[in-house]
């Protein structure tokens, strides 16, 4: 794919995410992804999505900043959400908290077969921080 | 710039960066730069820049992953360093850590005028407990 059809297939994927449309994500991701330097399945894959989903009913992804080429994709996400128990080890508990994930993927075979993701958990931490303040 | 010459650009800022050339920051950053939400200057980005080096005596950094679009850039960042003392609020006290910095870059007039920058942060507090262990 060229970094334009690399661009539609980020956005397709991030849809099928945001639909809940799970069963799809195999035209997606790879039978096997190195998830920040550990190898998955696709099943254990859709199984943490479906975790967070679980653990973030309201969880969307909004696509802020994104490059892509051939083979790499780079997007910034920012989500505004309301995790319901613990996340990520946080106990958030139901309070709303913005924050966002930098993600890099790499493609192979037109799927995603790599994945570095660092997430803000910080940003989550002091919002929960402030939370008892008041 | 195209995308190969912002790429090429941003080669040259690092090699500023791990050459210490920080006289020449100009060059490649805007006199005004929203650094992570805040409005900074030039003057304060090279501070930032002179603390990092003066907490971090042997602080390169490695491109990894480097996307560049026409006026923007994303690039996985990889450190292997030693934190004299204290870094980002961290004990760190002359042990050697490894992490990542997940960095996207906004360019005006053809130079950085925005960055949205995550460090992994965790690692760093991962391979400090570690550290405890012993």
């Amino acid at each position: 794919m060229d970094s334009l059809a690399t661009r539609h297939f980020y956005q397709r994927y991030i849809d099928c995410l945001n639909n809940r449309s799970l069963g799809d994500l195999d035209q997606f991701v790879s039978q096997t992804v190195i998830y920040n330097q550990n190898q998955i399945s696709l099943k254990d894959y859709q199984e943490m999505l479906t975790q967070n989903f679980r653990d973030i009913p309201d969880l969307y992804f909004h696509v802020d900043l994104l490059l892509t080429q051939e083979n790499e994709i780079a997007c910034r996400l920012n989500f505004s959400c309301t995790p319901v128990t613990v996340f990520m080890g946080i106990p958030v508990h139901g309070q709303k908290v913005s924050f966002s994930e930098h993600v890099f993927y790499r493609l192979a075979g037109n799927k995603i077969s790599e994945v570095w993701s660092l997430i803000d958990k910080d940003a989550i931490r002091d919002q929960i921080k402030g939370e008892f303040l008041f």
